[in-house]
């Protein structure tokens, strides 16, 4: 079959999953652009800059099995690389288009816009290197098997990749057979040793506990540790960033863990047993008090990895975390599971606090939905919020990038129309990228944002220079935006403002009564008010700072 | 003397004129803030996000001798980049430095927020040597050499120049002497070897003409360049991207070169010319209709660069311009000044096109400001314009970065309150960075903005797919946007809309008024309507694109 190239990569990148492509048209990706307009599967998403559109893409593929994003060469992929960069370092996979200069412009190393005016046209490409599973520059020798390579990369490492084509290459027509299928498979040999090494440590503990992460969402793997769990009737604790990871309504979920600033249920259940299986954890400073632990490390630990496990420091390749879950399904962990203390649910009234907006949230959110919180306040009191059945949890607390998640919700919300939206976002975050309301606006989403309006980087604050001026914003009419941002407003989207318990529940009710509607909710909190966690946390990160 | 590290940069950075430092704050830099906080003689200008700060730092190096950037580690920096970037390629002298973990987390690789949670602290260090001109990162054993070594490069190479600090340093104290001061200076023999085989040409050639281009204002060497061209009497022309370079009201200015798209005065005196005489000019695409000259190349030239001159291909290495004009001043060069045809002043009335828009524009521009073009309509436009005495241009037609303008409009006010800044923006281009109204509104600038509501992106409906929904944007209710950005207006800006001559009119004149208020003017003007100049080049870009 004849297949141009740019439309090779859109029907692979369909096959993956992928039904909305976002970015920022640029001279050198327009051809493409053409393709993507023309294809009567593929939605084209133009947001307001790249780095916007590389939230949007992060946020899409953490509820899709993959994102894509385009871009012009050197102004826009540079804009884009912080969000990428996140996509990296959270493992999202992203797939990283780049319309470049044509090759008759780069081989005669012409000084073109766009470029450094050097006649080098790798360097961006080198500085994707650092924060991509795989890269390529396609042209008609290798477009087939490039981009069979790099999506399937992408598609196993759950990390972005960077597909450079240069403004010639789109319309080339190849000849094309049957696609190259990812489909990574177990060693068995290895599985097996991995197994009974697994055994041999039922005879050396007496009591296990379960701890999932961020790592299963990636997979979606979540049904295979829901069987697991089910099968075994382990406690298990998730940690933050991979908070929904595991039902949060289920018998066997025991909380969130969060090292010595976790809850009682948790650090009990932590140091009543005495080995750990963490199943797609990795311990990062921010889900672990700065590195404070429960008990002192080194603590006994069995680690399952989408591709790989451990036991102590011996690693076993190649055996995938869904081969290894249904295998340790059928051994026998002894566990206690803790006793759990009927929480008190104290009458909210009144002017809002931080304790009582996430109480206020949690008693609004509906089953089924995303519930997106941004690094900050947000993340940090989300963490105690008890999600419905069947939401996802979004944040970033690995890389933490401020003004990801509004961003990111534009991504989120078009992958699954469904699906209803909730955004917890600080004031000084969402000014980063606060202009992608339009988008959310023309594309006509309904997400229920909560724009928590106190007056500055709270979490800055919490961790040095409470009183300092650099921490300050300048205050927005925030509710002004959406007029500003939207000439037609052809579904009228709701908007409130919130200072008081009343005021935000009725809003929220407002809001659920319509989920047709977009819902703006501008939350009015003290300024040096921050959940208690977080007040904790900022501690700890001032003390890492410090010689 | 002793003083804390941090100071010491600071000290060095005032040194050098740097009055004003842009940024975000971020845990890993608070304690380095506090110092810039505590500077009675420095101003911390935080932005709504990073992005916009580069710019701003960007806009400020090109009116001051240098600017200065603040971000944190990894997400800050990132979000920068494509600024930094911008700089390095045009020329500017932006220091970028960011505040990174402290040693104790960096030395135990631990895997913290901000970084890709893989031990890897130097990943982002390595893509900007990509884009400046030296890089260091600061210890107590090493900062005086490394802040004077480095700040002496950015003042030398006008290139950015990146300087980490983790977070443990910035208060360690350190014993310092006198500063390294920068004074490069031109070796005398290779000099005079360079004004001899000059002196040759003249016998050879019958007729020069000077051009002149940007490095001239990065070196700030305006006065030196008029001078030698009032000794000489050469004609000369500039080049877009150094507009302003040269008076355009002397009588030997006779225009911007724009290769083949040149009008008719200059056209004719480059044929009539069999030597060019290039100071401070790097040929680009932008500049040259896309290397379409007026006459085939090779021509003969002369080039007088900052810190080398070329005769052909022959490099004249470490003698400075100032020293070269100075020298060429002397010197004998025949040359015909072409004629001057009576330029017609068509009467302005009725709709706005976009040919009655930029004599507007030219009508109300007062003398000693700045006015800033964006790349797209706005720049092409603008090159017509008759820049009134003692007027400042910026714009980006090398990198390119469409939003640039608004960011560096921010930083070109700062760097000098008196001069009224005047803005050409784009719709499309403006909604990338929108927020920073937000920003100017805070700090009391006053500039003329001028947001050119066309519906979209017309530079690239010029170059390709002008019907494409790809290059339509969301339709904001632009002047809503200074209510929504700043619940204070402390000083109540002026808001217009214009969409014929006479309500344009109007609008400058009561800005023009109101030097102390920032004015704010949507100009409304149809979709497909574009410079002809951009309307010529956009062909010619889009068969750059093809094979």
């Amino acid at each position: 079959m004849t297949v141009s190239i740019g439309q090779y990569l859109l029907d692979r990148l369909k096959d993956y999953g992928v039904g909305h492509i976002f970015g920022v048209p640029g001279d050198y990706n327009l051809g493409f652009l053409d393709m993507i307009e023309d294809d009567p599967n593929l939605e084209w998403i133009g947001n307001c800059n790249e780095l916007n559109a590389s939230y949007a893409a992060d946020g899409y593929a953490r509820i899709k099995p993959m994102g894509a994003l385009l871009t012009t060469f050197g102004v826009g992929e540079l804009s884009a690389i912080n969000g990428v960069a996140g996509s990296f370092a959270e493992s999202v996979p992203v797939v990283k288009i780049v319309g470049m200069p044509s090759r008759n412009v780069s081989e005669n190393r012409r000084f073109v816009h766009h470029t450094l005016g050097d006649g080098e046209f790798m360097r961006f490409y080198a500085m994707y290197q650092g924060i991509s599973a795989a890269q390529t520059i396609l042209n008609k020798q290798n477009a087939k098997s490039e981009i069979d390579r790099v999506l399937a990369e992408c598609a196993l490492h759950k990390k972005p990749v960077y597909i450079g084509i240069p403004a010639d290459v789109p319309h080339m027509q190849i000849e094309v057979s049957s696609p190259m299928l990812y489909k990574p498979k177990s060693d068995k040999k290895i599985l097996n040793a991995f197994i009974e090494a697994v055994k041999k440590t039922l005879k050396t503990y007496k009591s296990f506990i379960a701890m999932a992460d961020y790592e299963v969402n990636r997979y979606h793997l979540n049904q295979e540790l829901h069987d697991f769990i089910e099968a075994t009737n382990l406690p298990i604790a998730s940690l933050s960033m991979g908070k929904g990871v595991f039902s949060e309504q289920h018998p066997n979920f025991i909380g969130v863990y969060n090292g010595i600033l976790s809850d009682d249920r948790v650090t009990n259940a932590i140091k009543e047993s005495d080995c750990t299986i963490l199943v797609g954890v990795k311990l990062t400073d921010s889900l672990t008090a700065d590195f404070h632990y429960i008990c002192e490390e080194p603590t006994p630990k069995i680690e399952v990895h989408p591709l790989y496990s451990k036991i102590g420091e011996k690693v076993y390749s190649d055996i995938l975390m869904q081969d290894v879950l249904k295998k340790l399904s059928h051994l026998n962990f002894k566990s206690k599971m803790p006793s759990k203390e009927p929480k008190e649910k104290p009458k909210l009234t009144g002017k809002l606090t931080q304790r009582q907006f996430f109480q206020v949230v949690e008693k609004h959110l509906q089953p089924n939905g995303v519930l997106i919180a941004e690094q900050g306040t947000s993340f940090f009191g989300a963490i105690d919020v008890s999600l419905p059945q069947g939401t996802s949890f979004i944040g970033q607390p690995l890389w933490g990038s401020i003004g990801y998640t509004f961003g990111a919700l534009l991504g989120s919300a078009l992958a699954d129309r469904k699906r209803r939206n909730v955004l917890l976002v600080g004031d000084g975050s969402f000014q980063l990228t606060a202009q992608e309301l339009s988008t959310m606006l023309r594309e006509n989403i309904t997400p229920i944002v909560l724009v928590i309006n106190n007056d500055g980087y709270t979490v800055e604050r919490c961790i040095h220079g409470p009183e300092r001026k650099y921490n300050d914003i300048n205050m927005w009419h925030y509710t002004k935006l959406l007029e500003a941002f939207d000439v037609h407003l052809h579904r009228k989207p709701l908007s409130f403002k919130a200072g008081t318990v009343e005021s935000l529940e009725q809003a929220l009710e407002q809001a659920n009564k319509h989920p047709d509607k977009l819902a703006f909710i501008e939350v009015q909190m003290d300024r040096d008010d921050a959940p208690a966690l977080l007040k904790k946390l900022g501690g700890l990160f001032s003390a890492q700072n410090s010689y």
